[in-house]
């Protein structure tokens, strides 16, 4: 069975740090993914530069995006806007978020909820009437910081709202990394008669250390792509409880073991991950990471290229 | 669903520590986790001090150990010398490791598989005929150091055959945390028609990171016993990769969300923890202990502990 492995370091990763990257900078780490093996990236989003710094120049970055042939970009985009910069840069796929709960949306965008799957459905249904694939991010899907645990109800209604305006995927997001297996279970189990398995995607953080078991719980639903982030990268560098998302190479490393087909070797990712740190001056790297990093020593060692 | 958490930190944590611990600290260590709920406790092993230093004097330990009404202790025995140890110490539940490969079994103790099959086999049948509990890890259980995968039929065999001679639990041991979810599910279905569930208990270490996806994995193959270490004590201190048990804390963080009765309260091992990390000198803490300890600092700030 082939599994999507979609890397966020770039947009989501990076957006939480203390240190804005150069779009050269950024490209890099781009760059460096598809070399290990990365096929799918959300490469950056198209929001304010005065809300998110980060961000900054993300129209300037998918024009020198590399292998498009082969790699599937997509971009965030708050609003219609956003829509229109990510597809006057070039964007193909563009990611919209749409945050589950009242309180969560006005402490985040200032918008009601109601407003907010609103525009939502506007862009994934202009999205679809323009030939742009809408991928729609249902967020705090599991627990609101601000309203506590999410009926899994609620994310059925949303992302059968989006999949009938036209969504080419709804990706199921536990935003502050509150979700347990049996929390995955009850949600996708809610949501897969109203969107097929096929259709969704999974985005952990690993803030209580069980994303790798929630993301076995999701591939026992048929679950079929799952976000990670290069070493972690993510959260707040100044909140020392806030992690971010899964790493990739532990998400690579356990579909890798478990035998599904992902096409990236998991060592591959051992220099990303140095590289991503020599970038943000940020200590990453997931809980597999140490011992990825020995076995690619030994690799290395073997092969005639180590000190 | 009642699950059982069994705290080896005491015994295969501190055995691989630079440090050796007084006996008086390894009580303490023992009774703090006890404080916090902990019923179940590897309290030591009657192994010759020269090859582990760090656990000479169990035989001291075992009279002292607090709350034996309500607490099951065990003791690790090498040998026939180990078990007459042990039960002249106050052991009422004894646990003998068979590695289920002969290699492992040559490098680790210089025996023959066959003759650690047999060393166990006596062992078991002993304790049965003296009312002694015996438990009989099947180390090496997904692979080994020397030999590779290890097939599932092989592991099914040597716990048929300590089920056979009366071994009151299987404990089935990921020794070198190699395991993925899809290996336990392989194992355990083909050890279950010889062994039932019951009387299963498994043994992960964190190695790759993926500890609480096999314990998910495990849980629904309805094995209803983990060993765990408390902060990931173990591994060896001088190999820079070699990583411990999975972390006591993550399990049961995992166990108490997914809503399994432990009774033990996640928060209430933070100060453990940091106990075990005082004692030892060793930087602690499993994948979860950031965010435990941010939640333990609120609640105790609320409660008006707090600094």
């Amino acid at each position: 069975m082939k599994i999507r492995v979609n890397e966020v370091g770039p947009r989501d990763g990076l957006q939480g740090q203390g240190k804005t990257l150069s779009t050269e900078a950024r490209l890099e780490l781009i760059r460096a993914l598809v070399n290990a093996g990365i096929r799918h990236v959300e490469a950056g989003s198209f929001v304010s530069p005065k809300a998110v710094p980060q961000m900054a120049g993300t129209a300037d970055i998918f024009p020198h995006l590399p292998n498009t042939e082969t790699v599937r970009y997509a971009g965030l985009v708050p609003n219609m806007k956003g829509y229109e910069l990510a597809v006057a840069a070039g964007a193909r796929v563009v990611n919209v978020v749409l945050s589950v709960t009242e309180t969560m949306n006005q402490k985040n965008i200032s918008m009601s909820l109601d407003q907010t799957a609103q525009v939502c459905t506007e862009i994934v249904e202009r999205g679809r009437s323009e030939g742009i694939e809408v991928q729609a991010y249902l967020a705090v899907a599991y627990e609101c910081p601000f309203e506590g645990m999410v009926s899994p109800e609620v994310v059925a209604r949303f992302g059968r709202q989006m999949q009938e305006a036209g969504a080419s995927k709804i990706i199921v997001a536990d935003t502050i990394g509150a979700a347990n297996p049996e929390q995955v279970r009850r949600v996708l189990d809610v949501l897969i008669p109203s969107v097929p398995s096929e259709k969704l995607s999974c985005h952990f953080h690993d803030t209580r250390g069980m994303a790798l078991a929630n993301i076995t719980a999701a591939l026992d639903r048929g679950i079929s792509e799952f976000d990670s982030s290069i070493g972690g990268l993510g959260g707040c560098p100044f909140s020392p409880g806030a992690t971010g998302n899964v790493a990739t190479e532990d998400v690579v490393l356990l579909l890798h073991s478990m035998g599904y087909d992902i096409g990236i070797d998991p060592l591959n990712l051992v220099p990303v991950v140095k590289f991503a740190e020599e970038l943000t001056g940020v200590s990453l790297g997931g809980k597999s990471y140490r011992w990825l990093d020995q076995q690619y020593r030994k690799q290395r060692g073997k092969s005639g290229h180590g000190r």
